[in-house]
């Protein structure tokens, strides 16, 4: 008999996810993880990104604070960038502690190290082997980059985006890559006052894949007017680090032109880590684009007993989707039948000022799907709350087939990420417009612009 | 045949819905409003009300900017009330016009003055009867108080409170009343740093009836460390305006005491506005407290046509019921089914910081109807969002009836408000924990936490 019914490799969300589900469901579990727990989104990722959004946001209040009544003392709000960072720290270090101290309370144990797996199957740290019944392998996920982009003193991913050592910010930045990191990362650079040009290869340069075009097009209004510079059908080539600046050359519509810089963030994708740590060795199939192949109904790989879930399988990178997948792997492992999850539907977020987030089909998926939809939207403007709190951008969306269930919730705007919720059940429940149109949503909440958009597929509406 | 299908007297919420959903159905309406359309709601109640906490939240804000990392120049932060009302009462003004638009856009035909009813059951203004088919009475509500509360210049209620003209806060304030509306003034109070008394005459000063106590208790125990003095088991006695301030005597646990402030907010409660009008005088029965009686499945009075919904019927006093109301009466004129509210499913939010929101019944409540339940509860702390904004306190509360649905759905804490979207739909689709287990929200989102909760009920867990 084996001493641990499961060993995890890698302390991300997939990880811990996988470790503390199993272990309150009775399992015996190691983890090992070689860096900090919380993997990429608690220390490199989702969490301090979100500290910085957040930031950005207590900036904007303050700026706005005398248009609500409060005079602050004239003179100049200075940014603190170290303790911009430092207060983003800490709330990363809490969470690392208290995740440990969860694993610790679970009983599972900890091995630290780089784990690598062996002929048998089995992960190996420091010589020592793990003798585990079953493994599931979260290696996780890097930043990528294109020849000539190699990060320096001046140009980073978003592994040093996130973990600033600066006394200050940068007075211009060059953002490469319009997709959900870069569009993050731009939204706080200009609300810090950061000079800031996007570059993205594809025409429209504000996350010109997967969000719905009309919703994406919101937010990059919304950015625009506050100063960013946005350039699609950029290809950008060879950086020059010119000692005190960066030169970034690109070409657009067969002209030649280029910016400088003081830095230049390269948010061009991430790649699975799957390399060097003897999985294929060891019999576990690994995709042309080196994903993990696995069975999304378990998320078992082509080696019985051995798992891959989260950003190192070619499923969303989505901290949330790893979490999910977590479950399924252990419940998988209980013997139990996971419910597998329908990556179609899950919850997607774009954390800029405006917030998007979305969970189903865009427009353009339904349009090519062939399917016969109806879709109803409607923007903030005459949404009480929306006004109170001086955010107007961004609209509901709401995509449903043609007398049947919503299959494409969208919303740009205040608190898009926490509305979601509700449009998320939605969406998976399938829900009708009609479903939703029949409750009425409280008074004065932004929540209620989901319910004037509902009620207009009726024909009838109130106040839109 | 009669000129309007409808005729609705009162232009506030439920008034105006009526009439919008009348016309956007095809019919003919007549809307008659004595002042501002809006009513209680947008003139004197949840908007305005909104707009001063959304100000305690930007001054909040700019206390906490420091920590955030930013450096407000040296010197106080100076609240410019008459600024703070401007702003406030600028959303407010900016509604009603639309408001106004809108009703005009759908062809509503508006009259202005003060309706009654004739014999006949028409509505009459300035002698002209409307020749309408239908009524819908949406008369509304008033501020109530107890004799020896009389407002006065430095005795008011929530009428005054929301439409402050004075050019700055009074340094104390005594809030009678530990209800929804005596609570989020106190709220503001406290973060404008007034020295705020609260007064109930039931044992728990905040929020002592229809809202599940332990969450309650979070919030009170929040608003108390922000500097409240929540007195419960307290009988006011007669105000006595010294001039310059007011004593408010009060007897508690046997012993006289009294406090002096300069202003005293009197929150006791609301009456319906249904005299005066002719409404029993044309048979439209009224019951003992002053509410107009109605079959909720229709919201039709005892007089056949004639409907009444929102504040002047006995059913929860919220401008979204109303709304929904007003649906149920519009469909049953049109000659359809209408599906009537589930009042005891309604979403009801406390617009407090931390802010409470829930749907569907108390612990208290389920204990009392002897359902074999349980209970999961899960707090803000490890919740990463929640720790980026700096608000963890309140908790997400969840009870379930064994191996059966959700039937109480209970958010105290940040945004708790526009969260409990999702969980109005929980309860009112009669989803169990298991139906929302199987869905992972977003990382890192707040409802996370309603995640982590109705995982608990499998016996199993994340992070909690």
């Amino acid at each position: 008999m084996s001493e641990y019914d499961i060993c995890v490799l890698g302390g991300g969300p997939g990880g811990y996810a996988s470790a503390l589900y199993a272990a309150s469901a009775g399992l015996k579990v190691a983890i090992v993880e070689k860096e900090t727990f919380g993997g990429t989104c608690l220390n490199r990722g989702c969490i301090p990104a979100k500290g910085l959004l957040q930031a950005a946001e207590v900036y904007r209040a303050v700026g706005h604070a005398k248009s609500f009544g409060f005079e602050v003392p004239a003179g100049e709000t200075k940014i603190d960038w170290p303790q911009v960072n430092k207060r983003k720290q800490g709330v990363v270090n809490t969470l690392v502690k208290g995740l440990e101290g969860l694993i610790k309370k679970r009983k599972v144990d900890i091995f630290r190290g780089k784990g690598t797996m062996n002929a048998d199957g089995k992960i190996v740290v420091d010589g020592q082997v793990i003798d585990s019944k079953n493994v599931i392998i979260v290696s996780g996920s890097v930043p990528k980059w294109f020849p000539g982009m190699e990060p320096g003193p001046r140009v980073i991913t978003s592994d040093e985006a996130t973990n600033s050592t600066w006394e200050s910010l940068p007075k211009s930045v060059a953002v490469i890559g319009g997709g959900v990191i870069g569009v993050e990362f731009a939204s706080v650079y200009i609300d810090m006052g950061v000079e800031t040009t996007l570059l993205e290869f594809m025409d429209d340069p504000i996350l010109p894949l997967g969000t719905d075009r009309e919703v994406a097009d919101t937010v990059a209004k919304a950015l625009k007017k506050r100063g960013l510079k946005a350039i699609g059908g950029a290809k950008v080539g060879k950086l020059q680090d010119n000692g005190s600046s960066v030169t970034v050359p690109y070409e657009k519509g067969g002209k030649e032109e280029s910016i400088e810089v003081e830095q230049v963030l390269v948010a061009v994708g991430r790649r699975p880590l799957s390399e060097d740590q003897g999985f294929e060795e060891a019999g576990v199939a690994i995709d042309q684009r080196g994903f993990i192949e696995v069975d999304t109904n378990t998320m078992q790989t082509s080696r019985e007993g051995v798992y891959a879930v989260g950003d190192v399988v070619n499923t969303p990178g989505l901290a949330h989707v790893a979490y999910a997948e977590a479950i399924v792997a252990v419940k998988h492992i209980l013997g139990e039948n996971p419910v597998p999850l329908d990556y179609g539907k899950v919850p997607n977020i774009v954390y800029a000022h405006p917030e998007i987030a979305w969970s189903g089909m865009t427009e353009e998926q339904a349009k090519e799907a062939g399917i016969d939809y109806e879709v109803k939207k409607h923007g903030w403007p005459g949404n009480g709350r929306s006004m109170i709190v001086g955010e107007t951008e961004g609209m509901v969306k709401i995509i449903a087939e043609k007398n049947g269930p919503i299959i494409g919730f969208h919303i740009a705007g205040p608190w898009a990420s926490e509305l979601m919720n509700g449009g998320y059940y939605a969406v998976n429940w399938e829900a009708t417009p009609e479903d939703l149109g029949h409750l009425i949503h409280a008074h004065p909440t932004l929540a209620e612009n989901i319910g004037e958009t509902v009620i207009t597929f009726s024909g009838r509406s109130l106040h839109n």
